[in-house]
């Protein structure tokens, strides 16, 4: 199959990051794949969902949503329609999911950390890409947050990365774009840390049934595509010294 | 780890299927797994969503929801709040996502299958026995429009049954109860054809990340833990003659 | 007229009462007319609304709603909708209403009880089955409540029983199933105590206005079908020790 | 017990019915008992509800609100609170389903009558009081129609008219107010043709269960108020000649 | 251009006022324009938004809405669609805006003044009526609240009125009702206070933008019309005391 | 009073234009004034709302919401609360129309225009922002959609642009941005054509009432902004060819 700009199947988008660039949360993301941008927040705010009112706990929840140009067909507003729109709402609790497994929110008292991600342009694989993303604005938030004593320690237990994989025509593609992801038989989600452990995997074999031999193969090719990703944030969150304006961007033509 | 009824780890709990119990929907099942009791009925109604307007074919849409004494802290109505609940919407989805990709809706006109699995009692488990007794009440339902020539020709390309294995200190565990849910670190949802392929699984690692090592156990518990129960289910399929009332059931003490 | 199993106009549908087959309330009766079945949820909650913050007495409220394939043509789901149904609402009060008159809430505390009404099949009388079937899971409740000493004392003053009647071509009938309901001029509940008193009377002459005569009819007709009622109900309620998953019945051809 | 203005127990409240003040529906009434002032309004547009699509008959439907200031606590507004009140609903429908007991819409086509009642303010019998309103609207509303050819022959089968009884202290009370209201242990409305036959009952003994003799006195009582609310009603629509703005009323000290 | 009953391009309708008419408000105004006729409720109640609250003031808010029948092309209830309408909650945010500029809220404690415009009759300028009329309820409900000492002292910091003015065919004209704004080019809003101060102007230009000079002309009518206006409604509130049920109008046959 | 950046009462905040940086709308700027951020969308979709159907005309609608970063405190997303924000409902019915009264929608059939601004960061005048901003991507998508004889003929009839004027101690400032909009006692929106001809003027006095004289200034400093910010705007547009992704910004210290 022939992708574009001469992708191989193993090879990601080319990958941006910048950082603070729009609005006040402590921590922001500008996090680009490809043609796919997603802008993540992370806001901390008092006070606990009823279930840990009391319990001295923290708490952490996400909510994504799609701004109604970012797709070719716009998307209508949900506040518009006055209902939610229910692949929102899947997203938003896999990434609230996904980042509650890797903080500690023992020591940070009935607070809840608020990830927004708001996706300005849709071309496949939105969802992992503002888990990546808002993995990377919680890591600047957190740097925020302990320079002015707001939490205690650090809560970030382990680093986090996601990417999409699926099969088209029984070859296995790393990172699909829109176009691709339409032509998938099969699409899967995983959501790895830095030491490759698994923290979520969600897919389904839309079309027809996949052999477990399929599997492994698009676990393999996300396991390695996921370590790239992660080398690279990490080496961008090591440059960004987070001057709010400031902006550090990794631009490849493609990230072999 | 003790298990309640002695069940070992790798044992499914006690099954019980009975038919078209309540309600006119030509395929109605009473799902039972231990304490986990869900109602799933299949009707088709005329029309499809505006995305298949003009496409001739069909479309299969599922929906999920407590019953407010379900749990035993009262589940509140998603009608009383005019607010829906974000597991629902995504349990629906999943429902809905891997029963359209067993069933082949070219042939039936722009019609609608509409899946409701309503669960009277909640003990863990409650997606899959969904997605399981959901699956065998669509069996019943295309039977009857095959027989009074509502469908041309059969719809189900394959037959599916899901299951649930999680973690607890290090070991993994089969058709996890209420109570070991909430000690599980992981939880996956499997949902497999009969030929032991994959349509979707879908899990996450809520307390620590898992190794893949771990996964590879949870996967093999799953596959084989979906052969007993497609099993069971094909026996008393084969049995059940569907007349309004007749009730079928299998109990056994606990299938190993 | 033909009545379905040669009833005649002052005959009851067969009457089956389950305890406590689904769910975790404290009383639980599946209840079914003939074709119409409900399950009736009896709970406790803290707290009471608004207009009784701080009086020390408790409320009682119900909710009543028909599971999507309970009708021939599918019920859409008010969650679906985000939209309560004014008929759910209107029946809904009446079980609420009905039930608060016949107990005593001064000694229970700022707790409001919960009465979960969900139609699993409609066959015309929906609401005065629930209302039924609520008053013997309310019973069951309370003698769970007082061997537990959540409440210091009986609750309920009064036994109820509900039956609907009506007039089709100027011949009174007792409980109309739904075709009879649908050829019905006129349809009247009635809500009685055991003594024979008046609690609620609703009804409405749809087609013509009504003599008083054929009310007197009407009303002597639902006098004697809740006697009926109330017995086998007393009877049920005297044998069943409620303990979990048992299940007391009475099947008969049609109660004369 | 002693009645505001020296009222008897089977007195009426000063009746006012003021045609045609607000608005531009074809029949409007402001209807005025004591101190509960209601405006009912009447229009027509094209169109039915779906389950009435291609019958070629019409709809009748109508709506219930409080304005805010009705009542001495305010009463929050349902488009504030996007939430429906339950008893605004139950309302509605009991207005909606007595008008069209008396109303013959087979020849008028697929359009709908709407019925508006808002109340201005609110002592009791609101509910009574609009139905009273809206019927003698539906009349003028009827006139209207008739001169100008938009329905072709009158729809109007028989007038109606409501009143509410109650029983406070075992004494049995016509047309309670809203401090009667509060006291009374039972209350029932009454809707009657002028002939006398019944078109809808609904009350409850929200205290104790009522005997029937009681029932009696207040079902007698409720027949002869409503004569008398009949006839002043006829009197006055006899005097209407219905020009816009031109205000018909009649005022007593109390209609015996 | 001919007007209706002759007026001159800077010529008010007729204005009538009557106070105290419908409902438990503190302060009632039935204002009418010409033909249209506003009802304006203001009430106090305990409480604030959580943006005041512990902030010891007080607030002020205004709810507007239509009545049904008020247009000739019946307006759908708010409640009905469970949907707020945008042109409401425009006027409403208006309304609450300008009578907060004028009322000094510090020494009520944290108390809310409600005020409720419900609009029986629209012919234009539904919105400058309403705030003239509000302004005039709540003088009276001022009045009323310290006879009761229920404020410490006056909280009213000047009298306001509102008046629209409008271009049709490049001639600018006073307060325009429904046909002529339908025709006007432009339509602006004036809030003034007695002493002629701006308190909020608000107006486009829908058909062509407008030179400065015409809007000099609309800004020096607009001063003008709500000098006589602010006159009347003195006289008024001064002859006024606001019994319940007593009337007080003004009637003219155009106040020139 | 000092501003920041040196600016005197009478200069702009620091304009920057950025043509298609995000999503898939033939027409997108992201503008940028100071701290102020908004993005905004122009679309093309077949229909028009119910009251123009039938008409051949097309229609022009416009949706403004902020981003839950985009403020210090975070925003609540509307679809969350499921409720629409009155300040939000009211800003977006201002840009529609405003817009809809420079564009010629006659001969582009029924068609609508929608036209979406999100704001990424707000600090200020937020609501001109998006007007100028929004009027800027309209002339994007005009030369995008007569390049592809999507319309026939250009339908912008006049340019636009918008500002914000306040009071601040009796001094007249341009271009509030959030700080001074806190202190400002009156904040005024001005919306003019590209010869100074008025669209559409909303503001009110919050604080105390304001002299004519006053307006007056705040008017002419509008003015006089505005004709610098179309310079701006228009010198922008002539560079701008448009091709997705390709950045055309202007960057001043503060244009004076």
């Amino acid at each position: 199959m022939w992708r574009q700009n001469n992708r191989t199947y193993n090879q990601l988008r080319k990958v941006k990051i910048s950082y603070n660039l729009f609005g006040y949360a402590p921590g922001n993301v500008l996090f680009e794949m490809g043609n796919t941008k997603v802008l993540c927040s992370v806001m901390m705010q008092k006070g606990v969902p009823f279930f840990l009112k009391g319990s001295k706990t923290g708490w952490l929840t996400a909510e994504y949503a799609l701004l109604p140009a970012a797709t070719t067909i716009r998307t209508q507003r949900e506040a518009t329609l006055l209902k939610r729109n229910g692949r929102s709402v899947e997203i938003s609790r896999l990434i609230g999911r996904s980042l509650r497994s890797i903080v500690q929110l023992d020591n940070i008292g009935e607070k809840t950390i608020l990830v927004d991600c708001d996706v300005l342009q849709a071309d496949g694989g939105t969802r992992t890409a503002c888990l990546t993303g808002a993995y990377l604005a919680l890591e600047v938030a957190e740097q925020y947050w302990l320079e002015r004593d707001i939490i205690p320690e650090s809560i970030i237990k382990d680093a986090l990365a996601a990417i999409s994989v699926g099969v088209i025509d029984n070859q296995v593609y790393l990172d699909l774009d829109y176009s691709e992801d339409n032509r998938a038989g099969a699409d899967f989600n995983f959501v790895l840390t830095s030491s490759g452990k698994l923290i979520e995997v969600q897919g389904s074999a839309e079309k027809t049934a996949l052999s477990w031999e399929i599997f492994e193969q698009l676990r393999q090719l996300a396991c390695k595509g996921i370590v790239k990703l992660l080398h690279y944030s990490k080496r961008l969150a090591k440059d960004n010294n987070q001057e709010k304006g400031q902006l550090f961007s990794l631009q490849r033509r493609g990230i072999e």
